[in-house]
């Protein structure tokens, strides 16, 4: 329990940059650097970035081999992202290492591969208001948090989510345009853990606010890979007398 | 409810063509042929095949617009189905097509695709007996059913499955060689719902036992798509004052 | 297909016998009358009532063994109702009758029976707009009906709302006042299927609203109980040699 | 995550008391010795024990009140069980304290509060084998467990096992006379976690095997309780203005 689980934050990291976005004044280090701020306070993580515009997208062989939990935040370019590179997610995935998806990675090729549906939803730009209501307050996930927290300002995400029913559902959002939204999913794929957490508009400072943070932290501790046992596959000799 | 349900069973059909294969002999005119023999004589169904070496797979847009639910039985070709027509499939699942998906059809391309996972498993060719257990005696898919019923000639499939947590578990599977499998499992994807049975081996007649047959027939009525809403997707206007 | 359910709406009956209850205006024949009016127009259906002043709660034996599908509301009598019939439906319920609990039945003796939870929720009387939204499309009971549909005026209830999980999760409340809501939910217990339906205050017309109907009519059939196996229990003789 | 978790194994300790039953050779000290003897080593676990025959079951206010985990193995006497203890047990879960049923323990009154079904199954004392398979290797519960794991003589338990389908499905077994069971089963309940596992005859060394003390241990910190959020039931002021 005692060991050190080794984080890696993926943004896309494309929107900070640009000069005219507001996000470039919302997280001018870009979004991982908020969220990394936050988990290299914890004495059992360790905690690496990893960005689009790397090579191989900064997830070469050495650092997935090297990462316990992922986390995945794309927009604008999911389609950039080489295939190859999402094979070996995959892989890395069912293989027992965590993900994490944040907001707009709902499109992502890696979220879509692993849930096989088109993940789409509505949504609106209106900076409206978001409470998120915890759900299931018997999971780990919802450790150190309140009834419920909101987020002034927010993009809105509406259902229907086209997503599989969530092995576990711990978050429901209420907003104030009408909508309601499942944000705080679980699923069990292969030996991994997948944690989808909906929070995150690159335009507001969501990646500051004191519960979101704790919750990643949370997701991170619930998907690291444990000692579990691999699975035997393919042409298999009888255990019993035939 | 009394609408009739329109099924295409898709086949393969390659062993059963081969004249040194077992297959030839238990199913000289296929599978789906034996299958469709069953499903015919159900007032509420109406029965076409298809198989892989048709033009388009004989998954024409025609006659998937004419489909209400599909069987699938592959083994050694599934690399042989286009990816395109793999697609169109997925699209139609997700918009309320029932799918069930047979045996080896386990790693087909379009049942991986909806999982999102490797659907591994260990086998065994040995012709051993397999004992059918109903898990859920709640389930439509039950219904007519015995608490159990046996194959006596089977080829092992055994777990791990490499799948997603089933939406419902009906059946459990006791190998005479010791292993055990979830036989029979559903899943809700999209508007579509989608059913994956084990039994069926090419060089058994599974195909021709009443229960089989019998749990085929009840999955085609789970499955038939519903007048339920079509969810609307993208940019959203508020429903309340913002 | 085509054999008639027999339904038994119960009603605790009591607010819309006092002259100065606003029910009494609003159901001077009951809600189950009002359910019944919608019920009766199906030609699938055979419907019958019973109340809680009723001898026995109008639930004997006889009226038992001849009920499919029991739908049940009671709010302030819960207590009154005797644990003998609790028992005896609760057994019902196991050996495959349906079972729709609506609205305040939430702390019906019955529905903590078979949740093993405290059913517990927030609640506020406030005469709010509430919109159901359809979470999950595949399901029967979202036959006919909109994407969301809106109640001008309701009670509120929100989360945490004390229950297991449920098996499927169809819809999701939003209230005006800002809170949410699992407002459709299924669960299998033995060999029967239980839905609990949130909408139905007293004061306000809710069981005249189409949508609410649709859903309770579209329950119905969903729980109505089938030919599925009857499980064996107790000390078993083996199937293999030892 | 440093801190000591307080477990309290609880016993009905009646068939190892008397002279001439198998289980007084096997297990003189009782099978919660016998656990205790495994946990005891563990340095996040602090362990007591408690007995039917003891007053109030053992279960005291004050030993519930220092209890995170409770195992429960009970068998001939689960009527002797008060009531009024078996409340506690039940608001204590529900509050987040840890449940670990173990075999018999399926017909203790706890458990089928809980459950809200008859929890009943089929059994045989034969001293058959059993093999377990692991089915979720994602689960905390599974680590640094093989594969499957055997017992040499084991009692058999045999689907239908009328639960509610489990949260998570961990075990099944597959038993040498024809019968396969879900051997580990999770449920949340309120703010709490239970895992029903199957193996523990008392006349076998069931509770000295280490695949199965691994199991009792993974599960104790799987269900132990966490800081997460109270649930506010009740009267509820608006969050927003209506």
């Amino acid at each position: 329990m005692s060991r050190v689980i080794r984080v890696t934050l993926w943004n896309e990291f494309r929107h900070e940059r640009k000069a005219d976005h507001p996000a470039s004044k919302v997280y001018p280090e870009g979004m991982h650097s908020a969220i990394a701020a936050h988990l290299q306070k914890q004495p059992d993580m360790k905690v690496r970035t990893a960005t689009l515009d790397e090579p191989e997208h900064g997830l070469t062989d050495a650092v997935l081999a090297e990462t316990d939990v992922l986390t995945w935040w794309g927009h604008m370019a999911h389609n950039e992202v080489s295939d190859e590179i999402v094979d070996k997610v995959h892989k890395k995935v069912l293989d027992g290492m965590g993900l994490i998806v944040l907001h707009s990675g709902h499109f992502s090729k890696i979220f879509r591969r692993l849930m096989g549906t088109t993940c789409d939803l509505k949504w609106r730009e209106a900076g409206e208001k978001e409470r998120l209501w915890v759900i299931d307050p018997s999971h780990p996930i919802t450790e150190g948090l309140p009834e419920y927290f909101e987020l002034p300002q927010a993009e809105m995400y509406g259902e229907r989510f086209d997503i599989p029913q969530p092995d576990e559902l711990l978050f429901i959002s209420w907003f104030q345009g009408g909508e309601v939204f499942r944000s705080g999913c679980c699923w069990h794929r292969g030996r991994g853990r997948v944690f989808y957490f909906r929070p995150g508009h690159e335009s507001y400072p969501i990646y500051k606010d004191a519960n979101v943070l704790k919750v990643i932290e949370n997701a991170v501790r619930w998907a690291a890979p444990l000692n579990t046992p691999a699975p035997v596959f393919g042409n298999y000799q009888p255990l019993e007398k035939l």
